[in-house]
Order: structure tokens, then sequence, then C-alpha cells
């Protein structure tokens, strides 16, 4: 079984040849020291620490996963030398500020970092994955008592953390949470309840565990409105142990090297962050940041799922591929053959253009942050709602449709432990679940975001894609202008159909949430259409080595990925039109 | 969690009402005797004896598995007595010949039996799952003396069979095994070398096991027809034990329950089964019954996941759905969210269809064995070459892909072991691979079936399906008159689609091998949409309860799953289109 290896050439060649980020990011006057030379020496480094540290503990993460014992958890071998070694070398502090003793780097670096680990170690990576989010919600959520004793450590990751939020009841439904929280005479507050599916709600990777716990006052109405934030330590500052604890862990279907908890709050003492009643809006502040993180779990497990079929394809032989003259050899390559030559190229399409789109939706998330200009601020907005949810939902499903595929490149050799790629497919397919389930970013996509404004947002990003395709260049060929023409006429469609469901909407309450997967499957194929297209423009004449590992995914995606695009307007037509034509005869 | 239950009423409905079966069968001098009670009574008893005695034992299957220790395997808690109780009520025997010790009924009765016990038990089921194709193989190839031997005890199941074909460097591709046979002075050989992937090589379940096994003669050409067969008892007639180990079992991503054994054969002593050279056609011809049969086990878990996801979806409340008043409950039922009734009514549409289709295959199989009619038989050969790879790959993939769709109905508890959802996702995933990966079952429909007679075949069985849709019924809607002339319509793509392929193909030998996979896909959509037309014909008027349970599926299968069709033929167009423009040039 041969480990993941990161490829930051590539990554490299995305952020600066068809993202142009070093130089977007310089302008901003939080990154004006941080030059090219230093995010590529960043991103040198975190590949090797991936590469050598983290990949080669996945197998046994996955083999002899976490084990609990009497409340305690051990994680398997290897994974608490990682983390403290990766703690200490600064990595979850990556894109802190300063002044909570973060580097103040890019999220965007971030961003690969997380891609890179997800790939490596899917398991291992659950635990630091959420430091972000907490460190977040602490900063602006947080009393300055409360800042004081806990920013500082989540920050760098010295204490690692988790979001307590579902409840056995209450899954997606946040709002059916039941767990109490009592104040007590002196300010803090006693937390009762029972949450499960908490990741690293239990482990032996850092000295403290910082918990975020949604629960509701005694006077809270019901309903997700009456929930508040509580921030609840494994260790109290002066070392007590408080009174939370993990009364199990879940078997699962893959995911091992990450314990997910069944957590008892036993009348914990607790302080409260943020205002009563506005605990959701708290928890969520981060939830663009935390969805684009699951999309990269999804690009990184696919490359590394890639990876693996293709070396395997490249080594071994079966069977003769149509259209080669016998060669000496009993049989042709796997990768020869054009089955298996299809599934490879795709993926690598999804791959290439997943990066585009998740690097640009982080660089999005750094102007947000840092811009100076409002209407720079306002797209970036409006890029990360109409984005994030597509990107969670497609990487996601294409890191375990895509990722399946890539298991049958092995055939019967896939369904073995052997060469690790079943242990992927398992791996990736809760990520279509967590962070809000895919059908729900769907909703969340078309119901919440573009049925509220009437699709104006959603025609803006179009017209933010439509002005980058613009074939100016003088040595584009037929091929391409054709390829700019098609993306042009289907970002058309997408304003049509999105016009046409925001017409038939009022009349039939179901249409939208019966619509909305295929509208996001549409949207989404809008978006690599168009990371393809930059990606070409991206490439230059003169490395014509190099052509050929872009133009072979380009071509799998305009030819197996893309006709979908027309599939999933005829569903959505044939159901607009269906709800207008009842409406009618109920007229 | 809820064990699967098989619902013969549903089985018992495609069976008579839809396929008209036990009168076509009774039309056969073979089972004159074959009244319909009877068929009904064996299909009760056997969804008896899979819900009572099988089903239960599916979980330990899967998490206490087969355990291999010092060359045996010890099969999971029950699995023996359930084998014995199974062979010894006559279940294997079902469709073999009353003069080798079988029942002598239909092999239709048999393939509802086996998708029952795939849904309930696929690893269990992979043991006697065998058997039916060694039986065959014996009865036609072997000699007298082997068949005194071995026929009665394999045909009743009292010993239990093997295939012994994938080495470890030949997977899919047969013709490069290297296991050798001797010829010793007594007339038998000597069989040396090692098989993998062999399922159910080693177990407890039976007082012997017969392997047949692909090996090579010294003066045997290179490639699959230098392959001969040879029998290898585990045990001899005296009582002693054969050269033949298993050195280790698999670790796998699910069906835990059977054993894949690595089988080494150390000068194993052992006869030839039917004559050198021609071990590969002995073998291969049950392909059609095995294929079937795979894609029963399909059928069958689809089922299964189906029947967990819509309980589950019934009596779990989340969120709120859409368009209904509300109520005194904090939360609506999961199968009223449009996204989720999507699921469940799409996965039923695929089950419902894949019965139409999986028992019409079996009873052409019956035709072609038993009628006495050459026209018949002949177009029975015709639908069975045809359809039963088509069956195999999509509803292999269905039960993986649509089985990850009911699991996504569970949230994050369908990704915990609890409700042994996230199993039959697991256990499906390697139906995809075995009895030919589902490429290799796209491009024997494509290549070596439509190409090699110019579609012909493929034009006849779209006219044997189209001679059925004539909607002479005047209590035809007009919705389901529309939905015949659209299934016209698409039977007519494809005649043109075929043509267009059969046209290119010889100025691109690869371009076949590029759009099998989408060419099998279409003919299964156009296989769907002609089962449920015929499932609509079955219903009565005078039933209005059942009605909605099969309306509301064949609603599911216009709105969700036909719109792919034109799909297909975008994408099989454009290569078309390419491969003849290239011709072109290069001409």
């Amino acid at each position: 079984m041969n480990a993941y290896q990161p490829r930051t050439d590539d990554m490299q060649f995305v952020l600066s040849r068809v993202l142009n980020a070093p130089a977007q990011l310089q302008a901003l006057p939080a990154f004006a020291e941080v030059d090219p030379e230093l995010m590529q020496q960043v991103l040198d480094e975190a590949g090797k620490f991936v590469g050598e540290v983290i990949a080669p503990l996945n197998r046994d993460g996955d083999e002899i996963g976490a084990q609990w014992r009497d409340g305690a958890v051990t994680m398997p071998p290897g994974f608490k030398d990682a983390y403290q070694s990766f703690w200490q070398s600064g990595w979850p502090a990556l894109a802190a500020s300063t002044e909570d003793g973060g580097q103040g780097l890019p999220s965007v670096l971030e961003a690969m970092l997380y891609e890179m680990l997800s790939a490596a170690n899917h398991g291992w990576t659950m635990a630091p994955g959420l430091l972000h989010g907490a460190y977040e919600c602490i900063k602006h959520h947080a009393s300055d008592e409360l800042k004081a004793l806990y920013l500082e450590k989540v920050a760098t990751g010295e204490w690692l953390a988790t979001m307590c939020l579902t409840e056995p009841h209450a899954g997606s439904d946040l709002g059916l949470a039941r767990t109490k929280a009592v104040p007590l005479p002196d300010g803090r507050y006693a937390v009762s309840g029972t949450k499960i599916f908490i990741s690293g709600g239990e482990h032996d990777l850092s000295d403290n565990i910082v918990h975020l716990v949604l629960a509701r006052l005694p006077d809270a109405p019901p309903g997700p409105k009456g929930l508040s934030l509580f921030l609840v330590p494994k260790f109290y500052p002066d070392g007590t142990r408080s009174r939370v604890h993990c009364d199990r862990i879940e078997e699962k279907m893959g995911l091992h090297g990450s314990p997910t908890c069944v957590m008892r709050f036993d009348e914990a003492v607790c302080q409260i962050v943020g205002e009563p009643g506005k605990g959701l809006s708290a928890m969520f502040v981060m939830m663009n940041a935390a969805r684009l993180h699951v999309a990269l779990q999804g690009i990184g497990l696919l490359d590394a799922a890639w990876q693996k079929a293709d070396a395997y394809a490249q080594e071994r032989r079966q069977m003769r591929a149509p259209g080669k003259g016998k060669s000496a050899a009993e049989a042709d390559f796997i990768a020869e053959h054009p089955a298996m030559r299809r599934i490879l190229d795709t993926q690598r399409a999804w791959v290439d253009a997943g990066r585009v789109l998740a690097y640009r939706t982080a660089l999005e998330l750094d102007l947000i942050k840092h811009s100076p200009d409002a209407n720079t601020q306002a797209a970036a907005q409006r890029w990360c709602a109409l984005v994030t949810p597509v990107m969670k939902s497609v990487f996601t499903h294409q890191a375990f449709h895509g990722g399946s595929d890539c298991l049958q490149v092995f055939g019967g050799h896939g369904y073995v432990r052997e060469w690790g790629i079943e242990q992927i497919v398992r791996d990736a397919r809760v990520a279509m679940i967590y962070e809000g389930t895919n059908e729900i970013q769907a909703i969340d996509l078309l119901v919440r975001k573009v049925l509220t404004d009437g699709g104006q947002g959603m025609n803006a990003l179009m017209d933010t894609l439509g002005a980058d395709l613009v074939p100016t260049d003088p040595a584009h060929t037929k091929a391409n202008t054709q390829a700019h023409t098609q993306a042009l006429k289907r970002m058309q469609s997408l304003r049509t159909l999105t016009a046409q469901i925001v017409h038939t909407a009022p009349q039939d309450a179901a249409l939208a949430f019966r619509v909305a997967d295929d509208y996001l499957r549409a949207v989404a194929l809008v978006l690599m259409d168009w990371a393809w297209l930059r990606i070409e423009a991206g490439l230059s004449a003169d490395t014509p080595n190099a052509l050929a590992r872009w133009t072979t995914p380009a071509q799998a995606l305009r030819h197996w990925v893309l006709p979908e695009f027309d599939m999933r307007c005829a569903i959505i037509g044939q159901q607009c039109a269906a709800a207008a034509a009842s409406a009618l005869v109920a007229a």
C-alpha cells in the first residue's frame, strides 16, 4: 500500500497561475508581508510534515482505531506524538491572529494544509479540524475572562476543542435540543444532558479539551432561539476535572481514527459564551469556513483515492486494450483500458476544479476579513454564501462515489484492505452527512439563499464568473473558444432556470425542496466548467509536457461530466411545468 | 435494528399479475404439475425460512465474521446450523432435476429464493450461491464416474462447492492463469498453484467441499484456450484429505460472513471435468444464471436497505416539512421531507422493476431449458444474452449507490453500526466487481453482443418489448398513454443510437469501449421504463389502496430516473460524432 503524498506542485499551480492568489493577498494591508516565496515555503513545509508524519499513521488509525475504556479514550499508535509535534510546530495557529498566538497567515494556506491532512489521514485530522471554529467562536463571543483563560490555548492548538450540538433525538434539527443549563448564584451555569456524535469528545492527544455546548436556559423558549452556548473544559484552570463524561464511542462504517463520542454533562459547571439565546448564531458564525473545510476533505480524499488507483493502473496489466498492437507483454496496463482511463481522468477533473473553487473560496474568506473595500467584501460574502454549500455537497459526494470508482480500478483487490482504497470510501461517506447533510446544503442554497432574493445573488455570481470568460487571448484555439461559448450558454440556462423556479415556487410550497438537489448539481457543473476554463487560461504554451497532465482531465470533464447539466435542467423544468399546471387546475 | 422481512406479497404480484408466470410455466411439459398454488406455497415457505432462520444471523456475520486459524475456517455463530437445516429442507435442490435428487421446480422460484436470501444475509448466501453453477457444470461435463460420486451431493447441497478461477496476477483476465495440472499414470492429475478470492474455499458448514479448479496442462497453449477444469474435493470418497490448503482469508470492506480464501493446491490429486482445453467453456456455461443471481443480490440488498430506511423515516421526526400546517408535534416525519421521499420512492422504483426484469429473465432460462419450441428458445436466448449483463451491472450499482442514499435517510445514525444500514452498503460493494466487473458487463453487451450482429439482436429485443406496449386497454388514462408514447420513443432512440455506434465503431477501435457504460445504462433505462408500464398494466382498478403503493415509485421513475436516458444518448452521440470527424481528418 502506497501512502498519500501531497502534490504541492499541482496545488501551487492552482494558487499562483490560475488564481493569482499571492498578488491578490499581498495587496491587502494584513498580508503586505506575505510574499509568494513565503507562501511557497509554508506549503512545502506543510506537504513535508503531512507526507512524513501524518500519512503513515492512516492505516493503524483504521485498523486499531480509537479505543474506549472506562470513560477514557486511547488514540491509535502515533496519533498523540504526531499531534504534539503538529501544534508545537505552529500548524493549528497558521491563520490565527498574531495577537492570539497565531501566525497571521491567509486562510487559503490553512485550507491547503487541511486538504492535505484530510487526504493523508481523515481520522487524525478530525481532532484539529474543529480548532479554527472554536477559536473564532471564543474570540468573537466569549467574555474577556474566558478569553484570557482559553483563547491562546485554542488558537495554538495546545488544547483541542469540540462542538457539542447533536442530541439523541435531534440530528439536523438543533432546535429540538433539550440539554439544560441552570444559572448558579456566582454567575456560572450547570449544564446537564447528553450529546451524541461528538468528534474528539474524549482522547489523549492534548492535556485539556474545551467543549462548546449548546443548551437551553430554564426560561428559554422552545426551538432554535432558545439555545445558548456554554464553555465546559475537561479540566478547569485549577486542574480539577469537570462533570463531563464520555459514556461510549460509536462503532462506525469508517473514520475509526476519530472517536465519535457520547458525552454526558452531569451538572457540569461552566460559563456562557455570548448572550443568552444567541447560541446558534455564535456557533454558526464560522459555518462557511467549516463547510469549506469539509469540502476540502472531499477534495483531499478524492485525490488520495485517485493517487492509489492511478499508481495501480500504471503498474498492473490485465487483458488487451482496444486499438493497441500486440506487444511482447501478455496483457496491457489497466490504465490503457478506456473504461479505466475514463474513471481516472474524471476524478482528476473533479480534484483540480475542486482546488480552484475551494482555494478561491478561501481567498474570498480572507477578503471578507481583511479587504478595506465594501464592494469587494460584499462580492466575497455573496461568493461564499452561494458557493460554499455547493462545494460541501458535491465534493463530499464525489469523494465517496468517485472514490468508489477508483476502488473499481483495483477489481477484487479494491475490496480487500491491503491497498487502502476501501478505507477511503468508508471514511469519505460520513462527510456527506456531517456539517449539514448534503440535502440540507441544497435547501440552504436554493430555498434560503436563491429564492429569498429572487435569484439576484445567483445572477450576480454568474456575472462574476462570466466576466472571467471573455476569450480575449489571441492564442485561443477553436476548441477553446467553443468551450467558452458552451460555458456562457450554460450560465444563461442557469439564469433562466433560476427565474423559472423563483416564478413557480409560490404556487407549490414543496417545489423548491423537490428540485434543490438538481439545482445544486446544475450550479456545481457551471462552477466546474468555469474552473477548468480558468485552468486552461493559466497554462502556458511553452510547457508541452505539462499540458497533457491538464488537458486530459479537461477533456474528461467535457465528455463525461458536463452532460449532466442538461439532465438537471430537464428534471427541474419538468417539475416547474407540472407545478404550474397543477396551480392552474386548482385556480 | 429491524431485520429484513421478505415481502412475498409484492414478489407474488410481480410473478403472477405482471408476468403471468405460473400459466406460462404450466404450459411447459416439464412443469405441467407446477400449479400456481404450489408456487405460492414454495414462495411462502421460503420467505418464512429466510425471515426466521437466515435474517437474524446477519449482524453476527458482519461483526464476528468468518475466522481463520491454522488453515481451518470457523463460520459465524448459527451459520452452520442454518446451513444444515437449509439443505436438509431441500432448498438448494429446488431447481435441480428430480433424477439428481432435486425438486425439479422452475428456476424463477430459485431466483426469488436467492433474492430473499441475499437481502437477509449476503455473507451467508455466498456459500450456497455457488452450488447451482457447480451442479450444472458437473452434470453437463463430468464423467459418469465423477457424477456418481459428486452430482447428487452437490445437487442437494449436502456438500458445498467452489469455483477456483482467479490467481494473484490474473483477476478479470483468466487467460493469464498459471496453475498447473500434471497427468498421473492412473489417468488422474496433480494440480499445483495458488488461487485467490475463493468464496467459501474453506469453512465448517458442510462435511465436504468440492472445488472446481481452472488449470493448465503441461502442453497447453498460453491464453484462455489452454485452460482445463479439474475437480478437487476437500475429502476423497475414502475419507482421506486432499492436498488443498486455505492459507488465509482476506480482510474485506464487508461480506465478513463469507470467507474469501487464498487456496493453495500442492500437487492435489484430482480428475478432469470435460475435455482438455475446454475448461473455460465448461465453467461459463452457467454464466447467465450466475450473473442473474448477482443481479438478484443487488435487488435483494436494495430492498433490504429500502426497508430499513422506510421504517426509520416513518418513525422519526426532524424539522418541518414544506407545505404542511403546523401540527402538535414539534417536527415532521423524515418521510414527509421531499428530498427523503425522493430517495425512498426512487429506490423502490428500482427494486420493483428489478423484480420484473429478473423474474422474467429467470423465466426465459426456464424456457431455454424446457420449451419444445425452437423460436421460443431462440428468443429466450436473445433475451438472456442481452438483458443479463445489463441486470448484473445496474442492480449491483444501484444496491451500492441507492443503498448509500438509504443510509443518508438516517443522517448520522446511518454511519454507525447500530441500524445495520452501513453494513448493507459495505456488503453490496463487492457485487459490482465479482462475476465480471460492471465495466466488463458493459463491454460484453456492446462489443461482444450488439456489435457482432450489427445490432440485430438488440433491435429484435426492442421489437419484443415494444409489442407489449400497445395501449389497447380502453381504461388507459391520458398520462398512461403519454408514458407509453415516451417509452416507444426511447426505444426508437436506442435503435438509432445502436445504428450510429455500429456505423462508427469500425473507424475507431476504442469507441465502443469508451461508451459501453453509457450504452448499458441507456438499455437499462429502456428496460426499467418497460417494466413499470407492465406493472401498471397489471394493476386493477378495484384496489385503490394498493394503487398508491405502485403509482408512487412509477412517478419517481419518470421524474428522477428516466431523464438520465437523454444524457446517455448525448454522451454517446458526441463520442460517435467526434470519432467520425477524426476518421474524416485522417482519411
